[in-house]
């Protein structure tokens, strides 16, 4: 047994939950089913799989079928945005066993900010009982540009003294494990994409709200690019943005004509019951036609920069996301109405544009999939299960 | 044995041609030296890998060195063009053993130019003295989009007659081996992604000629989108557009005012002598201001759209390929002037904007990269591998 080869691939198959036998493994993965049953009885040792209760059973037979067990092992998830926190738990599926949603203020600084997201992982853990030996890994949204594989923040305009900080290394004063560092808007794809049922291999994932920014899947792969700035469409150029000053020191940006305060700010004139976003929002969903009438223009100024976006990367869905979502089907029939009536016929043929299908916990989810995917990736399965390997060998050597 | 995992990782770092022991492969690999050795045994089954002379040994042992062996086998590659074809004959390498470069009308449909692109195959196969059965796979680029998955056409504009059309099973009509096809511009995507040294993981190619378009790769892998249409930026619209129809049927096209017949027509009444593409460059090259001034401009519009692909892909070199790129420095000014100008300082830190390092066979080449690496994926190498397991293990038999 010198190759764990294969334990990788049955524990993705696995990973569904559903229970199997050893032969319906074997069938599934093509491997031989002696050597299945070796990485069955490897990843039993590490816990990640457990024999179930064959409940369609009749026979006295004891139960042949295993499954995966993503309660074995824990992995903390943190969304941080400019104001406010969500910080969880997940079990190794990703589901969220407990998390707290917490106002945070990112201009405080990384040390401060990232003191108090250790203080909450610490709590979550001893609120529902596991030490942290059980914590495999932490993942972690930021509002902002982040080198994913250093886990550094790549000059986040938002984020005063964040610029190059070691998020990971601060992380791990508290907690010896690996962490994985990501833009927010890329962890909410990823979640967005995970809750999919059958998955969408080819989306982009828009936030709208504050900013607007976009998180690209391809080929069931998240795409951040050379720097980590891949899917930063918030300040492409648009038509009716012709010298209007964005934050980014540019003009023209989409996003300073069609974010949620430049849309509040241009309607607060004529409308001063209209000041925030969730005014705008609270009108829109009252029929207000000057509320209506904005947010479909919004949405038309992002449907420019789409169209764009589905020339070059050709997605099945795109999934409309953050506060700017709750504005429903208006935001969303100006963004249809530019894409769909100007892209070319076979990128939009079977193109799907709609509201996420996730709720709050999307960007949690999705930085809980990132520290599961690192933890469970081949080659730290591989290191776990050779040190297994030189147990089993030691101890058969003892028996000889 | 009932496992080869580990082969194909095996045969990914030997690609690179350099002789290396055992030993050195394990490090490599961190395999363990056994799995190496039964390893390299059934790839040496197979001819992939032979054993080399050791130049530096002085002692008188043995040489223990193994190399990759790419002229065991061979693949067949063709770029078809409008009205033109170049088809040739790569080792696994992807080296260009023979080739042939022949004017082709890509309107006479499917049956008759892919009966040709097989006679010439087979011309070139008896021309270097390989017979059909060293033909692992053929790798085949059309001038329009195509469904990768199945190697069909897909609306293909320029290509009556192709639509749908099943293009690998026409070609096996002669050899029976896999066809791969793609779009020729994500072909000339792959050969130039190929041909950089050290690999630029996030790059587009721009093929400016006739039609603009571009193939991008992200994180190594290139991108086809839901429907093979990602990277097809020709029929974004521009600021110049505005009202200009394009041969797609829409309006302010960035192909219809920047690509080569847009150019050279606009000059044309002005400057009688310049009526083709070829004239156009001839004039660029002989210092003609009329002329430097269209292509400079032409470059700042497709400058525009580049623009937007970088926020949206974030590469960190574009590379401009194609007919125009010939006309040398004054497109690619036009182009910087305006991504430069334009992009956030993140995604244009890291940003090199330069000329096609390939020659013209960088099609080929792609072409062949896709027909190599479909034939050494790692489960069609497991299959062969398995075959050699069998053997061994029926002569091992036969020993008892």
């Amino acid at each position: 047994m010198s190759s764990v080869g294969g334990a990788y691939e049955l524990l993705q198959v696995m990973r569904d939950g559903k229970p199997r036998t050893r032969s319906q493994l074997a069938d599934i993965t093509g491997m031989a089913r002696t050597t299945v049953s070796l990485r069955i009885d490897a990843l039993r040792e590490l816990g990640l799989v457990v024999p179930v209760s064959d409940a369609t059973s009749t026979g006295g037979r004891p139960s042949s079928q295993i499954a995966f067990n993503p309660g074995t092992r824990v992995v903390a998830a943190a969304d941080l945005g400019a104001t406010h926190a969500r910080i969880g738990i997940c079990d190794l599926s990703g589901a969220v066993l407990a998390r707290v949603s917490t106002p945070l203020e990112i201009t405080d600084g990384p040390e401060k900010v990232l003191a108090s997201v250790r203080a909450q992982i610490s709590a979550l853990l001893a609120q529902i009982g596991r030490p942290q030996a059980d914590l495999l890994a932490i993942g972690l949204g930021l509002p902002g540009p982040v080198q994913h594989s250093s886990g550094r923040p790549a000059r986040p305009p938002l984020m005063p003294g964040w610029d190059n900080f070691d998020v990971p290394g601060e992380m791990r004063k508290s907690f010896a494990v690996p962490v994985l560092v990501d833009n927010d808007v890329n962890i909410m794809a990823l979640g967005e994409y995970r809750s999919r049922q059958p998955p969408t291999e080819n989306m982009i994932f828009v936030k709208v709200a504050t900013g607007i920014g976009s998180g690209i899947i391809s080929d069931g792969r998240l795409q951040r690019g050379a720097d980590g700035a891949a899917g930063d469409i918030g300040h492409i150029p648009i038509a009716r943005g012709a010298g209007v000053p964005c934050r980014c020191g540019k003009t023209g940006c989409v996003e300073a004509i069609a974010g949620a305060p430049a849309i509040t700010a241009a309607l607060h004139t004529a409308r001063p019951d209209i000041a925030s976003a969730s005014d705008l929002i609270d009108r829109v969903r009252a029929g207000d036609l000057d509320a209506i009438r904005a947010v479909r223009q919004a949405g038309r100024d992002i449907g420019e920069v789409l169209n764009t976006c589905v020339s070059i990367v050709n997605p099945s869905v795109i999934a409309i996301g953050g506060l700017m979502a709750q504005a429903g089907e208006h935001l969303l029939a100006g963004i249809r109405e530019v894409v769909y009536g100007s892209s070319t016929p076979l990128a939009t043929e079977h193109l799907v544009i709609e509201q996420s299908r996730s709720g709050p916990d999307v960007g949690l989810i999705g930085a809980s999939i990132l520290a599961i995917e690192h933890a469970l990736a081949p080659e730290r399965l591989d290191s776990k299960l050779r040190n297994v390997d030189a147990e089993f060998a030691s101890h058969f050597h003892n028996m000889l």
